[in-house]
């Protein structure tokens, strides 16, 4: 058996999300990506990503492994990869990881970006991968107030209460907020992330941003652990998972 | 009569080009506009744009004006232009201009950018705004190539055959092409481009970057004035309008 590993950039929009869904797959990046490599290896092929991304998220990082009978090489992949996907997936990298390569057992750490447009209005250019809030955000407040995030914590308050999660602790290692023209561009690195982690922090920062919500409110959040007293989730978008790290 | 000025930046994918056509003018970007104009101002406004553009191009600069009967202020004109424009076509600034001000005939220079994606990929993020030519490109041969082509020139050999205008002399200030990552970006700029000019002499320049067709070649086009003998017209989505000076 070789086991495969892939590196894949997409842009999100047109799919409902990363994770194959039985109804539609072909309407997810994992269904398009194992529909491709099942015609090429003529079995049927199961890739392993290192986590889903919702509908609407983009990736310049995800990474997939996935074991094969046949043994291809690396060039030939990637070349018949980039003739059958649709252009918004794009294939980076294909290589030959080690045989206990696991994409989601394996990581060490993921980094996101969240990007906000905070134009008067919205860059038409930027329509697809960010946020537009017009309204002036104090960026100096939200990175204060992403201090209070850094570390381990209980993340309980920053995730869907849907979630089914065993644990909900997690360390940020980072959090960036830079101002580039007009885009503001948050950038979270951490151990992993929870579902819609990402988007909820995003959106509690804001209100920081706002004035709508006083700074040291995070550390309660992080006390108390509950989900419908900390901000709401930003839109699907302006998220981008930009790398892993093994 | 009151003169308004507008600034306009537009993703051109969804449209026809600029100019209004008689059969779908929901289709281009002065008929978007028209309409929204004759609906605030309750009378007929045509708009005078800085120049047309080709369906699927794009601009963050281009100029328009009109006249009207009524008069209301520039802050009230924007607020209901973002209402009611779709958001791929953004109202940058609005302003009132002297009396005499036209957005066509007082064009002192124009600014054009090209975007090719030099990726060995095509960047999922640039499909819209970026020509994906993933050979190998001869930066320098470009730059030098380029230089051919500045000043006051007969530019016949780099329009439409079906152009009507009739000078096809026209200066050009600067060409700069300068590598950005994956991204190789042409910036034009001269007091005026005849039809499909810019995507021309891109393409033309494409094909010395390539090495299929030798530098000195340019003068013998300049000479010769034959369209047939240039390169092919690069596509409409990697060319944008920058800015209109006047």
């Amino acid at each position: 058996m070789t086991n495969y590993k892939l590196i894949i950039a997409y842009d999100g929009t047109r799919y409902n999300g990363f994770q194959r869904q039985s109804k539609h797959p072909e309407k997810t990046i994992q269904g398009k990506i194992e529909n491709v490599l099942s015609q090429l290896f003529e079995e049927d092929i199961q890739i392993i990503g290192s986590g889903r991304t919702d509908a609407g998220v983009h990736s310049k990082g995800q990474v997939c492994n996935f074991h094969t009978k046949k043994h291809l090489s690396e060039e030939s992949i990637l070349s018949y990869m980039r003739q059958y996907l649709p252009q918004d997936i794009a294939i980076i990298k294909v290589a030959i990881a080690s045989e206990r390569f696991h994409s989601r057992y394996n990581v060490v750490s993921k980094r996101y970006s969240y990007t906000v447009d905070n134009g008067y209005f919205a860059d038409p250019f930027a329509l697809r991968f960010a946020y537009h809030v017009p309204e002036t955000l104090n960026i100096e407040a939200m990175q204060d107030a992403s201090k209070l995030l850094l570390g381990e914590h209980d993340f309980k308050a920053f995730t869907s209460l849907k979630s089914k999660t065993k644990s909900t602790i997690r360390n940020i290692k980072s959090i960036n907020i830079v101002k580039n023209g007009d885009k503001i561009i948050f950038t979270y690195e951490g151990n992993g992330f929870l579902q819609h982690m990402v988007r909820i922090l995003t959106g509690t920062l804001l209100e920081v941003g706002l004035g709508t919500r006083k700074i040291d409110s995070i550390s309660d959040l992080l006390a108390n652990k509950t989900r419908c007293e900390a901000g709401p989730k930003a839109p699907s978008h302006g998220l981008c998972m930009e790398k892993v790290t093994y």
